[in-house]
C-alpha cells in the first residue's frame, strides 16, 4: 500500500502493516478523522493549516513503521522478553494509527469547554473496546485480544514500557509526526527537525528507576544523537511559541468557548431547542455523557454547521457570538507581564476589563477572558521523566546533563498571559489597564 | 500584512494591496471559501489534499502581486494607454483574490450534477455585484465602479486584454498557484515548476490578431524563458494524469453524483422532506435557481453534513448511497481502450455493466458510470490562443513553434475512458466485458 | 557507515555494502575523484556546480543500494539463475561506486581533445585490473575474481544483462544520481524527478529480443510507473537544454580545447619544455598513452594549476589563451539556425568567421569554433533499446508506446549549432554572418 | 544579471548592483575565489561541502541586496545623515561581494599555521587598495575614493556604524549566507534558519552606548522577530557543533598543519628546494611577507597540487605526511573531559600521547595534537555587543533579555577538547590515557 504524503513523501505499508492499514483506514471511525482538523482553529491564522487528524494518523503510523525498522537493528541487545515480536509489532502499528480516534471537533476545545466531559483518550479506548465499532471488529478480526492490547498500549499500560513510550512520551510517534506536519502546513518551518537522523540515533538503554528497578528504555545514541534530539525539542519549543500559542488562535478559541458556553446556558434553560444542535452537544451541555454513536457524529463539519445555524437563533447573545465566529470577528488581545510576581496584576486587569464589557452592555463572562498559555520546552523534573543518552563505556546519562542547550532550558516554564476581549472594547480596555501595566515596566 | 503559506513561504501585501487584503479577506464571502476544499474529493485519495479555496485565493493574489512587480520592469515598453496604473493594479489584485468566490461545494461537482445549474463563474459575478454582500460593500468602499470592473476583469471583458489574461488564460495566476499548491499538498511534486524564473521571463509582445488588429499580449522572453514555460505546461500535464484524473477521485465523484441525483429524485417526488437538506440544494433539485444567500450557505461542511443525514433517510436507496460515500466504499474502475475508434466499444461495455447492475438489484443509473476524462496539455489550435515568445530582432513567435517539447504535444488530446461501478459488481462486470475488451488487444 | 549528502540526505551503508565502502572509499584512486569536478567547467556558469565525481560516486552507490532493496521485493519472480545473490550484489555495489574511476580532469574534455586518447571507460577498467592500484587490492581482498567481475559489469559484459543495465543504460544509477545532483548544485531544479516513486515502480519483465531470445529486463510497472519515468526523461531533456548544453559552458569548453591544442603544438614542436606540465599531458600531446600512474596524477587541481603556469609561458599564443581561461574571458556565441537543411550555412558562417579572426591577427583554429550540441531525449530506435512497461495480463510493451509524452518525443534529435569566437571578434563576426543568417529567417 | 544558486534560487542584480557585479565578478581576484573552498577540508568529512568562496561571495552580495531592499521600507525613520544613499548602497554591495578577497587556501589554515602570517582581512584590504589589482581598477572606475571606502567598510571603520555591522557583526551578510550555504552543501540542514522572516524583522533602533552616545543600530522588530533571530543563533550553534568543530575535520586540519610545519622546517634548513613549492609558501615559511601577486597565486588547487608533489620529496617525514593527507589517512581523535577544572588533565594526556609517538618513532610535534575547539553561541558580554529588540512604546531591549532561549545560552562557552594523533598510535594512546581520563568519570 503506497500513499503520497506532503510531509513524508512516499508512505509505504507492507506485510502485516499493509494488512492492518487496509483493514483499519476504511473504518467509519478512522474516516471520521478526515473531518477533524489537526489544529482546530489554527487555520484562521495560518491559512494553510487545514490538515486533518486522518492525515496525521497515517503519518504517525508511518513514523512507527520506520521506528520499528530502525529498532530491528539493535533489538538483539535486549533480553528476549523485552523484544518486539510480530504481535507486539502489529499492536504498536495499530496504536500509532488509532491513537487519536476519540478526538472531538476543534481539537481540544470540545472537551475543555464542557465541564466533566470525558477526555478524548477515554473515548479512544471506548471506540477500541466497543463491539459495535468498525475498528473493534477489524482488530478482532486479527486477534480477539487485540482491541484490549491496543487500548492498553495507547493508555501506557503495557508489559514493555519502552514500547508504550513510542506511543505516548516526550518522544513519541505522535509528536514526531505532528511537529513536522504542523510546521509544513502552517508554512512556519520552525518545527522541522531531522527525523532521519533522529531515528538512526535511537537505541536501547537500561536504567535503574527510583524504585530500584532495572528498566529498558528507548535512548539516544552517544554524541551523534545529541544534535537531532536537541533539534527536536527546540523545534517543539518554537512551534509552541509561534503556532500553538499564537495570540490570534488563542483569541479564536476563547470565542468558540463563549459560543459553546452560551449554547450550554440556552440548553439548560430548557425553554426551547436550538435548531440543528447535534445530540452529543446537547447531552454534553446537560452534563450527560453522550452515547458513543452520538459522540462520533460530532466532527468539525457538523460543529461548524451547527454554529452556523446558531446565527439565526432566537437567543440574540448566542446569535451574535456565532456570527462573530463565522465572520472571523476575533477577539483582540493584550499581552500581560509574565513574571510570577505579576499574577495579581493579571486578575486586576481582568477585573477592570470585565467592568468595561458590562458598561458596554456585553456579558463579561462571554466577552472577556484571561488567557494564560504555558509550556515547559524540556522537562525531566521527575527522576523517571525525560530521555537518556547511551555512551560507550558509560552508564546511560540524562539528556539534560549531556546537551548544552537542553541543560539550560530544562524544567523552565514559559508563561504567556494575555487578556482577550471583543474588538469593540479595545480602546476602552487598553486605556483602563494601562496604569496597571505601567506599574511593572 | 504578512502571512505564512506552505507553498509560497512568506506572503506579504503592502500599500494598496494590503488595504484590499484587509478589507476583503474578512468578508463573509471570502471566509466561506475556507469551507470549500480546492480539490473536492481528492483528499479521499491523497490524504494531504485538504487545502481550501481560501488558501488558494491568498496564493493567487500573491502571484498577482509578484507578477505586477515583475511587469513594472517592462511596463515602459507599452503605449501609455496599455499600461497598468494604480486603479488597474487594484482591480487586478482584487480579481485574483476573488476569482473563485462563487464556487460551490465539492469543487465542480455541484454545478455539474444539477441540470441547468448556474456555473460558478456567474455566481462569482453575482457576489461581486449584489449590494447585499460584504465583498460588494468592501469594493465599493474603494470606488463605486470597482465591483463592476472587477467582475468584468474576471469574465475577461477588459480594455486591457493582456490584463484579463492574467486572471483567466492558459497562463494565469489561478493556474500558477493551484499547480504548485495541489502538487505540494497531494505530495506528488509533479506540479512543481519554476515560478521565480517564469515570472522573470514574462514580458510584452505585440501581435496581429486574425482580424488584423494589433494587440499587446503577455509573452515569454526569448530562449531563456522556454524551459520554465515548458516546465509549467508539463507540470500541468502531469497533474492531470496523476491527480485531477486519478481513477479513485473520478470514482468518488461518480458516487457523489449518484447521491445528488437520488436526492433530486426524492425531492421531486415531493412526498416528504429530506431532513437537514440545505435550502439551496432543495431549490436546485427542483430546477429553481437558489437565492444568493441560500447558495452561499452551501459549503463542503454543510453538504458533507447533509449527506451524513441522508444515511438515516427513509429512502433506502439514498441511505445506502450516502453510507457508501461516508464510509468510503468507493466505486471500482476498469480502464477502457482509448483510441478514437473505440468509442462504440465503451458504450457496449457500459450497456453490459448496466445489465449486470440490474441483475444484482441495483439501479444502473446510480451504480454504473461511463467516465471519460480528457485533456489537451497544450493547445493553440485557434490563431489567437496559446502563448507567444519574443526574441530580439524577430516578430513574436508562437510558443508551440519554438519549444521542442510543446511542438510535439500541442493540440494533442488525452482521453482516459473508464467504467465505474459499485464494488460488489466487480467480478461480474470484469467477466462480462472481458470479451468486448479482448477485441482491441 | 552513515554520510550526509546534500542530494539524498542520509546515506547509510550496512553489512556487505558498509564493508565495501570502508575498503574502497579511502583508496587513492577513489580519493582522486574528489579532485575531479562532476561538471567540468559548468561552475563558470552556474557558480554552485562545484561538486566532485567523488560525491557522485557515493550517490550512485546509494542509489544502487536502494535499487537492490527495491528489487529484493520482486526478485522471486525471476528464475533462480537470474537472481541477485550476495556476490552479485557486492559486485553491483562496487561497480556503482567505481564506475567513474578513470575519468580525466575537466569532465570529458581531456579525452576529447587528445586525438586517439583512450576513453575514460578504458582507464576505469585499467584501474580495476592493474594489481598496483589500491582499488584492485581492496577488491581482491574480498575475492580474487572480483576486480575482473566488476570490470565486466561496468563494461556491460555480464551474465545478467539486467544487472549490467543498472550500471549503464538509459536508466542507470549513474544518471539517477547525476540528474538530481547536477540539478541541485546548479540550482536549476529541472533535473529533479521522483526517485522514490521511480524505484518503487521498478520490476522485471521478460521480452523476446530481435534474435528471438527470451531475456529478463528491468521494466516499469504498469500505469503507476509512467509518470515517474516520464518525469525522469523530461528532467534529463531539460538538463541538456539548460545546463549541459548551456552556451557559456560550451564556449568555455571551446577555449580549454584551444589551450590544450596549443599545448600540443608547442610540445610537438619540441624546442622546449612547458614548465610544470604534468607528464601525462605531455605524453598524450605526443600521442603516447601515459602510464596509469601518470594518468592518475591528473585531476582538476593539477590541470588548472598547469594551465595557470602557461600564463607565463614564452609561447605568447599559449600564454594569451591560458590567461583568457584563468580570467574567464570566455568566447562569445551566436546561435545558428537548426534545421537539417541549414548545415551548409553553418560551414559558410564558420568560414566567414575564421577569415575575420585571421584578419584580426588571431589563429582561426584557436579562436573560432563551430559548436554543434545534440541530444536525443528518449531513443528506442533499435528494437533492443529503450525501456519496457509491464501491465497485468499483457506482454511487456515499449515505454514509447505507452507514454503520451515520450511517444511524441522519441527518436527526435535536438541540434543546437552555435558559432563560438573570441569576444573581441563579436561585432565583426555578427556583421559578417548576418546576411547569411538572414537567408533562413 | 540573473544567476542560479543552489541556496537562494534565483539571484538577480539590477541597476547599480548589476553594474558592480558585472565589473567585479570577472576580475582575477574574484575569480580566484572559485579556487578556494569555503569550508577548507570539511569536504573530507561531508563529501558535498565542495562549494567555493566565490559562490559564497555571490550569496553574500545577494543577501546584501535583499537587506537593502528591506531597510528601504524603514529608512525614513532615520535622521537623513544616517540613511543609505546611492553611494553608500554601492559601497555596501561591493563590500559584501569582496569581503573574502584575501582568503588563503584551505580556509583559515594557511594563516594559522605560519607564525606572524598576515591575517586574511589585511590581504583583503591590500587587494582593494593596491592599484595593480583588477578589483582596485574596477572600483576606481566607479569613483576614485571607492576602494578606500569599501576597505573601510570591511574593516568596520565607517561613518554609519549600523552599515558596517551588516558586513561584520554577530548578524551580518557573511553569516547569513554561509550558515545556509554550509548547511545546504554538507547536507546537515542544521544551519537552515528563516532568512525571509529575519529580513522582514529587521528595523532600526536608537541606543545609548556606554560612553553615553546615542547610536543608530540595526535591530529586531518586536516579538515577531524573536523566533527567526533565535533560529539564526541556534542554527549557528548547531553548525559549530556538527560541522565546523567536527572531529574528523579538526583531525584533518591538524594533519595539514603538520605538513605545512614540516615544509617550513625543510625550507628553513635550506639545504635544498622543495619541487613545485609556490613562492608565497616558501616566503611565508621563511618568515617573510609574500608579495601580493605571489600571495594571490595561492589557492586550494595550487596548494593541493604542491602537497601532492611533496609525496615524492626526499624528506621522508614530509613525504609521509603528504601521503597521509592525500590518501585521507586522517588522525584519530579521543574526546577529553570538558569542565574548566580538567585543563591540567588535557596536558597530562597530551604529554603521555607524545611519549608514545616518540616510542613509535614518530615526531610527536607532527603526530600528536591537543585540539581545543571552543565557541560562544550567543555573546553579549560587553555592553555594546549583541543585538537589540525594538518594541512599540518601549526603549530598545537587549535580545538576551527578551529571548527565552538566548537568555539561557548567552555568554556560555562550549569547549570541546580532543587529543588527535596518527591512527597507528590509537590503541597505545587510548590505553595510556585511560587511567587519566578515568579520574574524572
Amino acid at each position: 500500500m503506497i500513499l503520497r504524503d506532503p510531509v513524508h513523501g512516499l508512505v509505504a505499508f507492507e506485510g502485516d502493516e499493509e494488512r492492518l492499514a487496509l483493514a483499519l483506514l476504511d473504518t467509519r471511525e478512522v474516516q471520521r478523522l478526515r473531518r477533524v482538523r489537526q489544529l482546530g482553529l489554527t487555520s484562521l491564522v495560518f491559512p494553510g493549516a487545514e490538515h486533518s487528524r486522518f492525515a496525521h494518523a497515517v503519518g504517525a503510523a508511518h513514523v512507527m513503521s520506520r521506528l520499528k525498522a530502525r529498532l530491528a537493528h539493535v533489538m538483539d541487545e535486549l533480553p528476549i522478553d523485552q523484544r518486539l515480536d510480530a504481535q507486539r509489532g502489529r499492536d504498536a502499528f495499530a496504536a500509532a494509527l488509532l491513537h487519536d480516534l476519540g478526538h472531538g471537533p476543534f481539537s481540544h476545545l470540545f472537551e475543555e469547554v464542557v465541564p466533566d466531559a470525558r477526555p478524548h483518550e477515554e473515548w479512544t479506548v471506548t471506540v477500541l473496546l466497543d463491539p459495535s465499532t468498525d475498528v473493534h471488529r477489524a482488530l478482532r478480526g486479527f486477534d480477539p485480544e487485540m482491541p484490549a492490547r491496543v487500548a492498553d498500549l495507547i493508555t501506557g499500560r503495557h508489559e514493555l514500557p519502552w514500547l508504550a513510550s513510542t506511543i505516548s512520551s516526550v518522544l513519541d510517534v505522535d509528536r514526531c509526526d505532528y511537529l513536522l506536519r504542523d510546521s509544513h502546513m502552517t508554512g512556519v518551518r520552525y518545527g522541522i527537525y531531522d527525523l532521519d537522523w533522529l531515528l538512526r540515533a535511537l537505541t536501547f538503554g537500561e536504567i535503574t528507576t527510583t524504585e530500584g528497578e532495572r528498566r529498558t528504555v528507548l535512548a539516544i545514541e552517544g554524541r551523534k544523537g545529541l544534535p537531532p534530539i536537541e533539534g527536536f525539542f527546540l523545534a517543539r519549543h518554537f512551534m509552541y511559541q509561534q503556532v500553538y500559542h499564537h495570540k490570534a488562535t488563542r483569541a479564536a478559541e476563547s470565542l468558540v468557548r463563549a459560543v459553546l458556553k452560551r449554547i450550554r446556558t440556552v440548553v439548560r434553560e430548557g425553554t426551547r431547542a436550538i435548531t440543528s444542535l447535534p445530540i452529543a452537544l446537547r447531552r454534553a451541555a446537560l452534563g450527560d455523557v453522550p452515547s458513543l454513536e452520538d459522540y462520533l457524529e460530532l466532527d468539525d463539519a457538523v460543529l461548524s454547521s451547527a454554529l452556523a445555524s446558531c446565527e439565526k437563533d432566537d437567543d440574540q447573545v448566542l446569535a451574535d457570538l456565532a456570527r462573530r465566529f463565522r465572520n472571523r470577528v476575533l477577539p483582540k488581545t493584550v499581552p500581560l507581564p509574565d513574571g510570577p510576581e505579576c499574577e495579581p496584576l493579571w486578575h486586576e486587569a481582568h477585573a477592570r476589563a470585565k467592568e468595561i464589557a458590562t458598561a458596554h452592555g456585553l456579558d463579561p463572562e462571554l466577552h472577556v477572558w484571561l488567557d494564560v498559555a504555558d509550556d515547559v520546552p524540556y522537562s525531566d523534573d521527575t527522576p523517571d521523566a525525560g530521555l537518556w543518552v547511551v555512551l560507550r563505556h558509560h552508564a546511560p546519562q540524562r539528556l539534560g546533563d549531556m546537551s548544552f542547550a537542553l541543560e539550560k532550558l530544562r524544567n523552565q516554564r514559559i508563561v504567556r498571559p494575555r487578556l482577550c476581549f471583543a474588538p469593540e472594547l479595545r480602546d476602552a480596555i487598553v486605556a483602563a489597564i494601562e496604569p496597571t501595566l505601567a506599574r511593572v515596566r
